[in-house]
């Protein structure tokens, strides 16, 4: 079987992005399962390698618009930019973003077989005139798809989410049935896939006690939650029916459920990052490749010292391959 | 040192709540630290206690209008009441939310220094015409107050609420400053009593990662929860800006803080019974007495049967004493 070739962004190189990236390259057990193809700068990352006493491996460098499919590790490579370790600068920001977009060319050209990114600064981006939230939402522009989602997957429990990053205020408006099924349905294929049977969905309600038969509430439930997980179940898919979210994550339930179809942000990311807060690993449903982020962010306090945990990248290149 | 005199409402007859009140009485070790006072049925009380096979011990049987301050476990008697083990009636309905009224009235007239209540069936007082919807609200009302607070207690960490059994589109528009600062306040008051030192309070934000600077969501940190931080600070309370919900809960927060300031029922429960599933304690603040309750409701299903833990009445019998 040959190795997966896994592309690798290497996030604001003020941020531990880089770092992690040479641990990764150094780390001969990595370099054995997967062939590591780090879109950032080879220069940068030899000198973060150099800043935290790690010997770089041999790379092949390459050009952002080479034509290849690396066999060994390699980096695609974006040149230097002006950059101020652990300081948001639009000139980072930029770059941060141009490894992602090289990256996504690449995936949809199949030179790489999936993409994990290590954090980008959000306000950096807005710095660089760039107006997308995230690295989920680029995603999901450039690859033209919009019946995607966000899932934190641990091999504890994982969380998919029918809303993400808006307010309280929003949610209750922002999810009609088609979101809900839709989430269902990211959840149960990408459960099948990682788990190789049938998995266990819990759908939880929206409102306190999942709304007590209408008392609480503006039956969220009964009106479209309940006609999401039917139109599941007629499609074969295992869901149960609202659960009460205050009791959802008792043991029983999370011995019992692979993945969680939560309403909103809080709801899937209280739990999962309280049982999880270091296997968590960021995965979005519904592109045409697959994309998993380590969970944390740019760290730029730390950045460049060495002290940075790789354990989340390497959950999320074990996730991808 | 006296004991205290804690007054044990028996719940709804056709619940586990009878048994549970057996069991306490006949513990020798309850009755060392505490003088129970039983407000329920003395015949009632007698056939759960020979349906379980438990031996009560000998109790004082007093008229609900006594004038009593009871030296030794004692049953306010309201007689029998129409009953049938695991089904919802008015008339058992009616029967609870007596013995929670008499409570009341003997605790404001100082017969007992404290209330733990045991499950009441909603759907029960609704059959009987009660509209309360549960024992909080009953309380308040009977005590005339309007500044109150639901705490779920735990060694481990406790949580209040600014709202609780409101639908979640209502949430954000429910928490004026003025109603975080008092939710703050009660907790404030209720751990100094508990920790017997000043406690450590974390405050949370409203929306996904407290909105990140009012990027997500209305600014509800900005607006109404900060101000009430600091008008709380002003008072010398010990409380942290508004956390985003989703790191709250890493171990490194739980470690430090003693009670969560939450927004809204979810927020507070999730985590809260995920962690402290067997040992939370229901407390109503702002009362002019002490007032608990167990952490589950009538358990129809298992009723008369002796399977009912009591470990929910212990807990919540020992944070009263």
């Amino acid at each position: 079987m040959s190795r997966s070739r896994i592309g690798i962004t290497m996030g604001d190189p003020a941020g531990i992005g880089p770092e992690l990236c040479a641990r990764v390259l150094s780390d001969a057990s990595v370099s054995q399962s997967i062939v590591p193809v780090v879109f950032g700068s080879h220069s940068i990352l030899q000198r973060a390698a150099e800043a935290i006493g790690v010997q770089l491996p041999e790379l092949e460098v390459l050009p952002t618009d080479a034509n290849a499919n690396p066999d060994s590790a390699a980096v695609v490579d974006h040149g230097e930019c002006d950059l101020e370790i652990g300081t948001v600068k639009a000139s980072s920001g930029l770059a941060s973003f141009n490894y992602v977009e090289t990256s996504i060319r690449w995936a949809l050209q199949k030179q790489i077989d999936a993409v994990v990114t290590n954090p980008i600064n959000k306000e950096a981006w807005n710095k660089a005139g760039i107006d997308f939230p995230g690295h989920t939402e680029l995603f999901a522009n450039r690859c033209d798809v919009e019946r995607f989602c966000m899932m934190m997957y641990s091999p504890n429990f994982s969380v998919v989410m029918a809303t993400t990053h808006i307010g309280l205020a929003s949610v209750a408006t922002s999810i009609p049935t088609q979101r809900v099924l839709e989430v269902i349905e990211l959840a149960s294929e990408t459960m099948s896939r990682v788990l190789d049977r049938k998995p266990k969905l819990a759908v939880l309600g929206l409102n306190p006690h999942a709304g007590e038969n209408g008392l609480i509430g503006n039956s969220e439930e009964e009106s479209f939650i309940l006609p999401a997980i039917e139109a599941a179940r007629a499609k074969g898919i295992d869901a149960t029916d609202p659960l009460p979210p205050d009791t959802a994550f008792l043991p029983s339930w999370r011995e019992e459920i692979d993945c969680y179809v939560c309403m909103y942000h809080d709801q899937a990311l209280i739990p999962f990052k309280a049982f999880n807060f270091d296997s968590g690993v960021n995965v979005t449903l519904g592109l045409p490749m697959i994309r998993s982020s380590v969970d944390h962010g740019t760290a730029f306090d730390i950045a460049w010292q060495g002290r940075a945990s790789v354990s989340s990248l390497l959950s999320a290149i074990e996730f991808a391959s």
